[in-house]
């Protein structure tokens, strides 16, 4: 179960089940600590002469402000480019150089840009130069967006931890699962637990991609496609409710969607198992209406907090501190 | 003496004397801290493993740094969203939903909008879900700026310290009454001292609103309405200076004022009595000259920075972490 | 060797060689201090309880990073403006108010501005008020730089360690001399050193200006003008590079130039001697191949990383903890 050390975090692809189990098990205890003054100023006490950079060029709220405070939780100093026309990147200056440039002054970039791919390249970049500090990809264009995979994975686990966590489970997923990155990363991390089966609930124009499909297939990872919410709702475990990424559409095609096929409401939240998990990665439109948020099955909100904690995690590991918290006796703070 | 826990402070509507006088006394408390090293690592010790929202999408330079600061001096991390189109809002997000959102990284809320009643929205969304964060109005449109009317009451207190405080005193105010929100809330706190009249002095197109002299009188709190400058500036404590907000011009009323009535120049500002205070809330335009900043009655920029020590005593009371700031014994370093 | 104190830092006019030698005994300590965590945490209890503003309304990557970075490694907590369009001055306030309300919260302003002499005018203003904070220039408009023409002393030195320093070198300017601010500021301090001679090589239009070569001659520092590259590039101990900021161009000056004769490549690299110190002060343009960076005569990412040390290093002297660093004992932790 010891995992291997860990540098940047791209994409899902390298993650195993060691790592998993030890980000779940870090996360957990994390949230624990922060709960008493000790266990908080404990925390703080463990990076703080690190330094960390935010390069956020595509608009986030939710992602800045999980990863800023998951720094800040551990005493880690941050600075913030958010604002493409403050960068030297007006001067001409290549992307190389810009995040060679970062990488001078910190000891890890956490950056979510608009293209896909800048990630990978950041990190190239950093395994050819003398000094090279740990890439967090907090989500690149279409393409990956990991820490959002590894935060749904622990509210599943979390969500689960009397039954058995992920482990032979029913996850329906709805919404716009051809667009959505958080989907098509979280089942790829799906190879990683045994006897889940998955159920896709999407609009024809965005159901989901057939490399997702044809890579579950080659796992051996069974999932309904096509299917309806009304036929399945009572035979799920968990419910990944995704928006509809209107910003991507080229001829209007969310404006087809009949919603009342795609949402959870007071009408039907009660056809859910009582012990079922509604997830969002919010931020969410009218696919989840308000008043389910009381509901005890809706943990989107907790969700969006686990996030915060899923990254001092990824933190700690990345800087190899995980030990330390991992030592820290709970008992001793409460 | 003893006042009530402080958890929102949306307006300033619930703000009693025992309030005012144990926030006064512990801002004094913290500057006086402050000047020593012993005293600001004692400060910065309170609250390190507390972390604040500054939500700030109505242009701020001078609030935005005030709150920035005094959650520096306390050790609070900070995270800010300045500019509304990094926020999730984009995306077609809930008020409530990003506020929650915030809420769910950090301990406090501090925000300043454009419109007025969000902060008291955000509240009441506070009071409602399982994780309740504190939320400061640091100005919400033309209603409510509470803070900035709790360091106009500590720099009139302070100038007054060695006269009995604010009890007793004849208070000016000048400028654009109608629409500064500044003097409108601080018409409403006088409620809470013994003998004070008010004067004003105002273009007639700025009068003092007629919401505010219903709540004087029905208060009991004499005023001079309609006051001319000249004929009042010797019997003025203080003379609050306000300046004419042409932002809310609808058909270039500011262009008509006289500004030379309703101005403190090097030539009227001889005619003030000995241990006037002169306040403004800046940034000023023509009203002060600013030939005039040297004269001991200019309180206008002493005023500024007591805004950061009373929000550093806000912050106190809110984390209940006031105890320990009243009980640290000043001679120990001095 | 005792160099004065320092306070404001607007321009390299008043920098002489002990304030020179002490600042670069300074930043290596500082560097070296901070390889270790022991060092690091150190370095980060010196300034806790002090504060920074960053005003930086002029788009800068580097300069911005770098010294908020300097700033977390001391423990100095930071507060930014880098757009003008959330400043109050979109009230009208005036530079001078301005600055000083950023006074009122912080321990020192670092600004950046597009105006020259602004920064001088911001120390002029705390020169005559009550609490003056100091004023550190990171560039104002086309006038000055001086913490980048301290950034490349200390990388000449550092190049010339085992050399005896600065002292009797022969060092190289090319591309944009007339317009750019690193290499006037640098020609400026050369009068500190002992037989260093200059030689520049630009295109005629962007040749180093008349009050430059006025000055050096003065001082008796003898340079060569418009040298050709291929004669020189044997005999230099060091070559500075610059880009053609074709940002100021009135009539497409920068598309005249033939990048051949005023770049490094891997065609050229080998001609420069075996020790020779290739700087740049970044962003690059094509003058630099970025194929050269792995030559160990390549220096110019190690210099941008210098540039944040002797940022530390000033803050050090600024706040008079320059003398805790000189007394700590490096062995100590190592």
């Amino acid at each position: 179960m010891a995992a291997a050390p860990l540098f940047h975090l791209v994409d899902p692809y390298g993650i195993d089940r060691s790592l998993l189990d030890d980000l779940c098990a870090l996360t957990t205890k994390v949230r624990l600590l922060a709960k008493s003054p000790d266990g908080a100023r404990f925390l703080l006490g463990l990076l703080p002469d690190r330094r960390a950079m935010l390069y956020f060029v595509q608009p986030s709220t939710r992602t800045f402000l999980s990863f800023n405070n998951a720094c800040h939780i551990l005493g880690i100093r941050t600075s913030e480019i958010r604002d493409a026309s403050t960068s030297s990147e007006v001067k001409g200056e290549s992307f190389e150089d810009s995040i060679r440039t970062f990488s001078s002054y910190v000891d890890v970039i956490i950056m979510r840009t608009p293209e896909a791919g800048q990630a990978a390249r950041a990190a190239a970049l950093m395994n050819r130069i003398p000094r090279p500090v740990p890439i967090i990809n907090a989500g690149s264009g279409r393409d990956h967006h990991p820490t959002q995979a590894l935060l749904d994975i622990y509210t599943l686990e979390r969500s689960f931890e009397d039954r058995g966590g992920i482990d032979g489970k029913v996850i329906g997923m709805m919404g716009d699962l051809r667009r959505g990155r958080t989907v098509r990363s979280l089942c790829h991390l799906m190879q990683n637990y045994r006897g889940v089966r998955l159920v896709f609930i999407a609009p024809p124009q965005f159901a989901m991609g057939d490399d997702v499909k044809a890579h579950l297939r080659a796992q051996g990872i069974p999932f309904v496609d096509d299917a309806r919410l009304a036929d399945v709702i009572g035979d799920l475990d968990a419910l990944y409710v995704t928006r509809m990424q209107s910003e991507w559409d080229t001829a209007g095609e969310t404006s087809q969607v009949n919603y009342a096929d795609y949402s959870i409401t007071p009408d039907n939240i009660g056809r859910l198992k009582s012990g079922a998990a509604i997830m969002h990665p919010l931020p969410r439109g009218p696919e989840i209406h308000p008043s389910c948020d009381d509901d005890p099955r809706a943990v989107y909100w907790r969700q969006e907090r686990n996030g915060m904690w899923m990254r001092v995690a990824i933190l700690l590991k990345i800087f190899q501190a995980d030990r330390l918290v991992h030592e820290f006796d709970l008992d001793a703070v409460n």
